[in-house]
């Protein structure tokens, strides 16, 4: 039998026109240094309707074509949002703290013809379009000097102007949902960048679950701040999940440091917010030396990378600021886990299951692949590579030579699931804890060694400053733990007994035979630990290695 | 470009496998009148899975097939509410309510084989079998005496004896999620009854929806009340929304009366209930009556018809519960609103945002469709009749004698809308407040009037009992408004004055000119107003009618 229910395409317009009318009386807000900007969504869907004529009536933009935008979070930065893939074209964030070269690289391979970019942009995309080959027309929104476009052979557009006077309705095309909405390149450290590409119908159901009370849980009555970018995932969701729900927006454009983010939690008080833990760390330290009132934040969620312990204790007991783990990539759309402990614990016990990636989001599958192939049991012990499965993950790059898609084996397994490269355990209740990049653990007799866990059991003792724990070849093992250490300032320090500290802690098996003592750990442009690095010191025979 | 996300569709076996892995210890607990069947999210998708093997391994049932159940809320009606569309077949719920020839009539409609029934029901069942044509298996689920259904040609089945013993999972396939996953009669009070049959795509999006924040919420933290029933537009959703979200479910089985219902609250403490507006009164008078401890609900749905502003009143002042509107039908799926306040506005503003009908679920397009027939705007004051669109919405019935879909002209536009039958006004912020059944609403000169709102205000005066507004013919404004009133006992009703009580409330070309004196307003079998028995009244002259 054959539904008969209506076969309606979930699309980014269907977001945009709910939006703007059942809740277009929502409010944008955008921080400026000085008197906040504010307009309503009723107002940004009007202006993302006269957007959307202006692209496709003055710029020529065809169904399909990346539209790429090189701004801070802000109304204006929104209205692209809603008006690039409502019209049918494409999204096409740009990470601006890419290095140029690579920026160069994505904006080529993309083949974008018009950017829009915040005036205050101007002065890294100047130098940059002498080598962006497709670039035809820059529209700029907002403050900033002008003058350094001048004479670089593209036609410069005023947001403002280009957009004034068009009709503010627009009959939004009926689009197959699974047609191309936004596109992110992720940065790998090896390798060119490689393009998700994101459907109407990935980032519709992302929404979706964004919204849902166990994930985010956007409502009319929040006030969200979405500190995470919007050209770095698109901003985890939040942008277009609030106009779906209704929920205003606080924008911070460029005033992303700890003082500016600290006077707008005060003075606008929003009620969620979403950020990497270092925006975190450094927010503390500026409400610690200056406290403000956040007591409206109910609930800010932290990615990215691990909040540490310290940090989520710190914001609970010094700023009744609860963080909330979550966990995703730019290939799951983002969101994969969010983090809430279970009904019924509190305590210690709730605080561990807090520091846990928690809980997978409906939608998403998952399975842990063990060393030998074979999938792991959820029971908290047994370790893996994190697989997902769901219709906002990624099931293939957009990134070959001609834009084709493309499949490296090392990121999609051989039945479409995305390979993460992160290694972890999953309890019986479905608490996801990562524990290492796959390409960091060590295998060693066809088990694995998490060198994260060993590293934080080595940190843990007094006298050690800092610790990598790498992989080195084992001709009996394969693999085992080479553990660099790095005392602090003035110590001596015992490998014996750091290793027996170990063993307190770690099943013998894991331990480390071969010590070495470094005077830092090499660290990478975005300051991790630089693992490849210490791995050709050893290789090249730099470093001098006891071994036990 | 073609997005590369990967293609997975949303199937009623995702929500399943969810539930039963990530939230595999939230719980199912069923209320038996001594001690509560509980029972795992885990158990019962490991229970669904045999179910599955059941139906197809022993009674042969079919992709596509209709599996019925005649059955209260309880943990076996779960089950089969998961395995039937996760195997493929269609979830059948058969409405115990109706009268025993439309049941007749729908089970042969559909043509159902097997039908799984509560031991409760059989009473119910046994003198209906020997007119439903197309059953050949009966699986009886609980208590109850079985003896009724010897000799009467069908197999009967154990639930419990047919599952047990079988694989605790299950290969659930790979479905094209458009095909059908759940079918629903709606029981017009003219015609043969006309079904709705759900797709696997309508039910997971209704789930996500319902899960949202700013409609019912679910989280793992809930214990979820379904007091409506399963057989009834599939409970509101909530059973498959609190697997997907992981929250826990009470089910009530058989005991829907106020005492059983208010020890459950306070003895089990669910934090979210839904149900229609006479449920809530009778709890409201067994409260009243013997207080119980109803602090754990948080929010209580209410849903089917509108509800009177005194019990809402009630609930919030005497008992801490509010009540929250919701609207919907059995072709919506049926979340269309749901009604929260907008953030800011407290005291008598807040409550008369809490009659309206409330704002448009995200995924629910909707417009008001004028007397002319144009769309009417959303300023609170222009009236029209509600037309919806959206992914859970139905296109059209499965019913014609063939079971082929039939789309009847006055239940959907040319455009493909669900006409809704109910006539209503939205404001500009998105809320939706009904006032009349279309064909109930008087159709004056090309200007329509409410008969609700004049039968409100009619009963608010001291000397009317109860007032029924009807169109009447009239050869210059085509209709125009007849009241009739029944006064209150020992009153003389001066018509003079009604009419003048109000022409200081109703709009003076409104008031009605022909008035009569009636000793009752009839109903129909559910106690509404029958205004189709008033009209024929009229027109066979049989009443006494003033001209003013």
């Amino acid at each position: 039998m054959l539904s008969t229910m209506q076969d309606v395409p979930l699309t980014v317009s269907r977001i945009l026109t709910h939006g703007s009318t059942v809740h277009g009386r929502a409010k944008v807000v955008t921080w400026t240094g000085g008197e906040p900007q504010e307009r309503s969504f009723a107002e940004v869907g009007a202006r993302a309707a006269q957007l959307a004529h202006a692209l496709r009536d003055e710029l020529g933009v065809r169904p399909q074509e990346p539209v790429a935008t090189l701004a801070w979070n802000n109304a204006e930065h929104l209205e692209a949002y809603l008006a690039i893939p409502a019209a049918g074209a494409v999204l096409h964030t740009l990470n601006l703290r890419l290095p140029p070269a690579q920026l160069a690289w994505i904006v080529n391979h993309a083949a974008d013809r018009v950017v829009i970019a915040n005036g205050t942009l101007i002065p890294l995309l100047a130098p940059l379009l002498p080598h962006l080959k497709s670039v035809e027309h820059v529209v700029v929104a907002g403050v900033g000097d002008r003058t350094p476009l001048e004479g670089l052979g593209v036609r410069v557009h005023e947001y403002e102007e280009l957009i004034a006077g068009r009709p503010e309705t627009y009959d939004w095309p009926e689009i197959d949902e699974r047609e191309a909405a936004a596109l992110c390149y992720t940065s790998g450290t090896t390798g060119d960048p490689k393009g998700v590409l994101y459907s109407h119908r990935s980032v519709y159901l992302h929404c979706m679950q964004v919204n849902s009370a166990e994930s985010f849980g956007l409502t009319p009555a929040d006030l969200a701040l979405p500190v995470v970018p919007m050209f770095h995932v698109n901003a985890w969701g939040l942008p277009h999940a609030a106009f779906m729900a209704g929920a205003s927006l606080l924008m911070p454009d460029r005033f992303l440091q700890p003082a500016p983010l600290a006077d707008m939690i005060e003075q606008l008080r929003p009620t969620i917010s979403g950020a990497v833990p270092t925006i975190w760390q450094g927010l503390l330290a500026e409400l610690d030396a200056k406290p403000r009132d956040t007591s409206s934040l109910s609930r800010v969620i932290i990615g990215g990378s691990a909040c540490p312990p310290a940090l989520m204790k710190a914001f609970d007991e010094r700023h009744g600021i609860r963080l909330v783990h979550a966990w995703g990539m730019t290939e799951t759309s983002p969101l994969g886990t969010v983090c809430y402990a279970p009904p019924g614990v509190d305590g210690e016990e709730e605080f561990a299951y807090r520091l846990t990636q928690g809980r997978f989001a409906a939608s998403v599958e998952a399975r842990l692949v063990g060393p030998d192939g074979t999938v792991q049991p959820w029971d908290g012990a047994a370790a893996g590579e994190l697989e997902v499965r769901g219709p906002w993950i990624a099931g293939a790059y957009y990134g070959g030579a001609q834009g084709e898609p493309f499949r490296p084996e090392d990121k999609f397994s051989e039945d479409g699931w995305l390979r993460t490269g992160d290694v972890g355990t999953i309890t019986a209740d479905g608490f996801l804890t990562l524990t290492d990049r796959a390409k960091d653990v060590i295998k060693s007799g066809g088990e694995w060694i998490s060198s994260v866990e060993l590293e934080n059991e080595l940190m843990a003792h007094p006298q050690v400053a800092e610790a990598a724990v790498v992989a080195v070849p084992d001709p009996k093992w394969d693999e085992r733990p080479l553990a660099a250490v790095v005392p602090v300032a003035g110590a001596e320090l015992d490998f014996e007994e750091l290793r027996a500290f170990l063993g307190e802690r770690i099943a013998k098996w894991q331990l480390p035979e071969r010590w070495t003592l470094i005077e830092a750990v090499p660290k990478t442009s975005v300051g991790k630990f630089d693992k490849k690095a210490l791995r050709k010191s050893y290789a090249d025979g730099e470093l001098t290695v006891v071994t036990l």
